[in-house]
Parts: structure tokens; C-alpha cells; sequence
């Protein structure tokens, strides 16, 4: 099984499944293609929500605002899944999910001069994922289609921090809903649900969810991804209130 | 076979597929995840629309503005299909399309603690149907993870109501191109094709398809779902006949 | 394998989804349903970049603004690949890339009475590309299901002029990020990377890869098609050059 992902929306990501298609015949699943282009840390994190829910796999990563530069095409392993991509930290995040530190293996792939300096998802990504179905990483390293490499491009989500009842932290994505998506931890608001909090200054009802709250009333709720989220019921949480990814959150609360 | 509605866009939905395929090894086809969000009444619409022509399957439905609260999760059984999906009526009109009132048959879902309250998809429909495609209702009810139900929540979508030589429905749905798609049955407009008859007041040539009509001009049309359309060729019917969904549409013409 | 093109967006592919899954086992693999509506010059392009990196297989294309009017259905043979779609020319450019025009084979569909006049792609394309991967096409001429024809529109995408240092095409497409293909070839371009050239009377730098230039900078590069490409590193070529698909794009170099 292959799954894709990429900023490409359409339709360019049909020309990595046709070079799929014509090297194995391994099912392909879609992550998405309509990632924020290049935005490496959103990619980063949604891949963080989605592919543990997969059996073991070959993903195929394509957010890559370097591609025809120098950085390095890669393939992580990590457990029973790899990950082909570009060396930008954009595979980091869901490695480090899937496995520990000492589990997560990294690899070059040697650049080749035919290969096209603009659709590396196609040229270079697309034929890797395509031999990790059916060749093992060892047998990829005697080829000498793989190279063992110590040093990559790593990523690391932020943490908020908590200080006594307030805790600062940031935006990370927002969704196609407008669902202000956090990186504050649901264990770090040691709040009842159904009290107030006070969300950058303004007091908004902490719930379980959306069906509490009136048709387009703003909410703090505990997102599927188990992080702090700030929503509207049946409308934009981005412009209720006004925050874009990498925007602080600082949220308050009374002492219980 | 299982097929994949949903309003959720993109990401979203490829959590479910990961469940999916965790759990089974049955082939995915998306039927659409734009659905307008919480629009209940389209999604139910278009599953009329598009199931009817796909062999027997699971059907994962996801739209589900009560998520959260004490909504039911179930199954509903018509024939070899079965549904999964919220207690709000979205399932039941394709399940009158499959078959008679007395073949449909309900099924509740148990809700358990460890669920998230915000992802039912991913945590309670996708699970159950995997289970469908490989167990059958019977051993679901002997497990306790199906049990039958007599009440539902039912939806029908509204009829047209023809009075001599006019006939008064509404907008069921707007298609991606701005196509106004009504609830009026292509069999109450007793006009010849090519006729003009009136449209809420505004005279409009009746067409057997957009070919016949000039660019950008507007025109009455039998859609692809023998329903009434109010069209532009090339242009955007919704916009030319200021309608929107649930508004009232008049359709006069002359006695023949 | 199927592969399914279209200018439909949701939900509509997936009636023609239904149908093929209902007649055959056959895989299917989208291409794109976002092709620009009725835009059959377009789609005819993305076809030439994409189905040659297919393994042979059945292709179903819809970009079809005379549906409904006596335009003709058809089946195009070029090696082991065949293409069902209208008969508007856009399966024409991809045939002549597959194989030489005496490997081109086209067929007509009769027409039958019991069809929509508004939904070919499920009525009538979709049968016959589930037809396709189970029988020959002489069995489906045997079976008068196909007729072999002489005549059929076609398209040919327009070529660029050289004259000396300078060389005048026009504007294909504009992909979904901004960026503009042009008709003009790599090879018709006769600078060496890193210099200057006009385009449309603006100097721009010419260089491999949008990596190579400043974040919102304008570059002339080749794209992973091998034609000139007009592009702004993360932004958007489209506004940066004001062009659109058909206008002119003349670039001129000095001699060297």
C-alpha cells in the first residue's frame, strides 16, 4: 500500500500514479493534495493525525519548497512504514509518532542527471515508492539506490507552556472549516468542561463539542487530534477570532 | 466494496480510509467529501442521486451537524447495501430508492466511552464499516455491537405541487456549476421540448440539453436526474435565476 | 485499469464510478475532475502530460460541451491503450503521443434512444469503458457495439515561431498554482541558464528551477512538461505576466 500526499492539488498528482501504476501494483490511497503549498509544518502535522490510523505502508510526501535545489530526496523507516520525500523535516514529525528516536532510520537517494529539476514526485519520490513495495531497504542499500545518512533536516512542532492557570501557545493549522486547530494539549487545561476560559482576552465556554453551542456561537473544544481547538459552531473559528497559523493563543482560566 | 460520503473535505477523511484499511482489505470509492457542510438535505439528495448505481456496498455517510451530541450512530439495511452513519435522516431517502418501506430496517450503534466526541467517522462509522463488509448484521446483533430500532429520525424530500397548467416546487440542490436543481419530475411539465414556459415570471425556452441553447443564455432542462434544472449554457444558472436552496420555484406554461 | 477525466468536479464522477464497478473489477484511478469546464483544449493538454506515464488501460475522459447535440461518442485505439470520450478532438493530441497516426484507430458508439441527453459520461462512456476492459474491440465491432470510422474532429494544440533570437508562442494553461505553460519547447529557447531574456518586453532571469530565485520573484524555467514555463518563486506567474490561456508570449534573447 501506498498512500500520497503533496500540495499539487490537481492534476499533477495522477502522473505519480501512473509512474506507480507502471512499477507495481500496490493500492494507493490518497492522504490529500490540497496541502497549503510548501507550507512544510502544516503538512508536517496533518501527516502527525492521519497516517498512524494506517496499516504498515510507503508514504509518499511531496511538500517541498526546495525542490530543484540542493537538498536531498530521503526515505525514512521507521517500524513497518517508510516515507519518501524531500529532506525538509516534513516526514520528522510523523517518524517521531510512529517510532522512537533509535527506530527512525534515514536515507539518501543518489540525484541523478535525468531526472526532471521540477517534478521530483514524479521522477525521483513516485519509482522510490514504487520499488519499497516490493524490495527491502537492504536490498535498495546494495543497489546503491539507497545510502544510510546521519544527518537530515529535522522539524519539531512547538510546545506551549503552561504557568500556573494561563498557558501560551500557538496556531499550528487552521482547517478547511476554519477550525483554529492548537498545539495546546487537551491534558493542559485543567478546566471543568462547560466553565469559561478567557481566550486571548476574551471569555468563551469550554465544551465537548460542537453540538453544545448555539448555531454560530465561538467554542473552546478538544479537537480529534486531542489538541485545543477554536471553533465557531456552523461557522469560521479563524475569523470569530482572527488568528492564522503561527498566531499566539494564551488561554486563562479561573484557579478550581 | 465500500463507498466514502462525507462534508469534510480534505484531510479529514483519509483518517477514515486508514481505519479502513487497518481493518479489512475491501475497495474504497469516494463518492464525494464537498458535500456543503451540515447540509443534511443535499447530501441525502445526492446519495439518491449517485448510489442507485453502484453494486451492493457498504456506504459510510458523514454528514453530521449533531456529532457531540446524543444523536444515534446507525446502520441502515436495504437489500445487499448497507449504511452507516448519523441518526438524522441523511441515509433514509437513498434507502427508499433501494427498496420498500417494509425491506429498510435500522439498526443503533452502542456508543462507547473511549470515542472521540468530535471524529464519530473516524471512531464509530469507519470501525462498523469494516465490520460490515466482513460480518453480517445477525452476528453484529449477536455481539451487541449492532441492535435493532424501531424509531428513527426520517427525512423526506419535498414534493412539487401541480395545479392546471403550472406547478410549484423548490431548489433541492445547486451543482458545482451553479445548475439549479429543483423537485420538480420531469413528467409534471406537460410542455412540448422547445416551447417557452415561465419561470418564476420570466419567459425561458424548455430544451431537451444546454447543446440546443446559445452561450450564456438561459434555459429549462430535464437534468441528469429527471428532475426539473434551471441552466445557463457555459454559465451559472444560480446566479442568472437569483435561486438558492429551499427557494420557491413557478414553472407556468400554456395550455398545449 | 480506468483511468476517469472529466470537467465534472463532485459529485458526478462517482455515478460513472458506480456504473463501471457495477459491469467490471477493473481499478480506477482519477486523473482529474478539475479540468476547466467545456475547456476541451485544456484538457487535452494535461492528457499528453499525464497518460503517457500510465501503463496501458482504458481511459474515460468527459470535457464535453456539445453533449446532447449530434456530436458523435467515441472510442480512440493507439497500441494498448484506448480512450472513450466525445468526439471534439480532445482525445486526439494524447492518441498522436502514444503512437504514429497509422496506430491511431477511432470508432463511433451508436447512439440509443433509452439515453440522458445530459449525462453521456454515465450513459454512455462509462458502459463502454467497463466494455473495453473485458472485450476486444473487434468482438465489440462484431457485436455492432462500435463502428469504425474515417472521420472525427481534431485538435491540434498550437506550435510556437522561431525567428532568430526570438520566438513567439502562446499561453496553454495556467496550472492551479499561477504558473503559466506555454507551447513554447525547451529546446526553442537557445540561452544558456542564468541569463536574462524579454518576455513580452520584461526581463526575467531564465533558470533550471523556482529554487533557484527569490521568494516572489519572477522566473522564465522549464517545466516538468519540457516547455517554457512562466512562474513566480510562491506566488502566482499568472498575475505577475497578466497572461491567460491563448494570449501571445513572445521571448527574445540576445545572441550569444
Amino acid at each position: 500500500m501506498i498512500t500520497l500526499s503533496s500540495d499539487f492539488k490537481s492534476p499533477y498528482p495522477a502522473a505519480m500514479k501512473g509512474v506507480i501504476a507502471s512499477r507495481c501494483d500496490a493500492r494507493m490511497i490518497d492522504i490529500s493534495h490540497e496541502f497549503s503549498r510548501h507550507n512544510v509544518r502544516e503538512a508536517a502535522f496533518w501527516l502527525t493525525q492521519i497516517i498512524p490510523w494506517f496499516p504498515p505502508a510507503v508514504h509518499l510526501v511531496v511538500v517541498d519548497p526546495g525542490v530543484g535545489t540542493s537538498r536531498r530526496a530521503i526515505v525514512v523507516s521507521v517500524g513497518d512504514h517508510s516515507f519518501v520525500g524531500p529532506d525538509n523535516g516534513v516526514l520528522i514529525p510523523v517518524a517521531s509518532v510512529l517510532g522512537s528516536d533509535e527506530e527512525v532510520e534515514v536515507y539518501g537517494i543518489p540525484s541523478r542527471e535525468s531526472e526532471s529539476s521540477t517534478f521530483h514526485g514524479r521522477d525521483v519520490f513516485a519509482p522510490m515508492a514504487a520499488a519499497l513495495t516490493t524490495e527491502s531497504i537492504n536490498e535498495l542499500v546494495a543497489d546503491e539506490r539507497l545510502f544510510p545518512i546521519d544527518e537530515y533536516e529535522s522539524l519539531r512542532l512547538p510546545s506551549a507552556r503552561t504557568k500556573g492557570t494561563s498557558i501560551v501557545g500557538e496556531v499550528l493549522v487552521v482547517d478547511g472549516f476554519g477550525n483554529v486547530i492548537t498545539n495546546i494539549p487537551e491534558e493542559a487545561l485543567s478546566v471543568p468542561i462547560g466553565k469559561n476560559v478567557l481566550v486571548n482576552g476574551t471569555e468563551i465556554p469550554f465544551l465537548r463539542t460542537y453540538g453544545e453551542r448555539s448555531r454560530e456561537q465561538p467554542l473552546v473544544t478538544i479537537g480529534s487530534h486531542n489538541n485545543i481547538e477554536l471553533a465557531v459552531r456552523e461557522g469560521r473559528g479563524d475569523e470569530f477570532f482572527e488568528l492564522s497559523p503561527k498566531d499566539e493563543v494564551r488561554i486563562e482560566w479561573e484557579e478550581s
